[in-house]
């Protein structure tokens, strides 16, 4: 793929949740995804399969209150975005950085990093 | 600056000091990075100082026993880099990612995103 598609997909791996759950786009995630998407994040581990990243997916959308995309890179097969989100309950903003590699017009691989204490600290703050 | 000059404007950077503090390079990074670089990081916030961020890559490498780059994606005048290190004392291993803009030849923009409880976990662990 060229640039310009890489950038494509990951956008339209960002426009199937980025307005909250009200637009997340389950079926449309399903053809962005390649189904054994090799995923690593800092509370799951490393996964290489797309049903649990899309659960997992699914459950952090619920608590997105606001997206802003800050820097997207995209390169060959590869890619890279850098945003905060606005998370309920509390409203808080944190920043995350997601790197990618894709293979015959899917996300094949992605890598998700943000702070995990900062994460639970947002969605369920203790007052 | 295209694909090729960014690319090679960050290799550079890592070059200076990925070898952990003996191949700290600072008059080389002097030269990489703008004297107003505008830095983004989990610990120290934002700066737009290119001398305490210095000070803080040398504190920094002082710890590296360890670098491996997972992933680099230059494009135009923004890139992006994944990489784990290894920090002493504890010899545990974290994961970086960084998000670039060059201008005029130099580093402008350094956005920096880990965790910084483990960070401090690695760098002072109490047993």
């Amino acid at each position: 793929m060229n640039d310009a598609q890489t950038a494509e997909l990951v956008q339209a791996y960002y426009d199937s949740w980025k307005e909250g759950i009200e637009s997340f786009d389950e079926a449309r995630l399903r053809r962005i995804l390649a189904p054994d998407l090799h995923f690593e994040g800092p509370i799951s581990g490393s996964r290489d399969d797309a049903e649990p990243f899309l659960l997992g997916l699914a459950d952090f959308v619920r608590s997105v209150q606001s997206y802003q995309p800050l820097q997207q890179v995209a390169a060959g097969d590869q890619a890279s975005a850098l945003y905060d989100c606005a998370l309920s309950p509390s409203g808080g903003t944190m920043r995350f950085a997601e790197f990618f590699r894709v293979r015959d017009g899917r996300i094949q691989e992605l890598r998700l990093l943000y702070d995990p204490n900062e994460f639970r600290r947002l969605r369920h703050p203790r007052g």
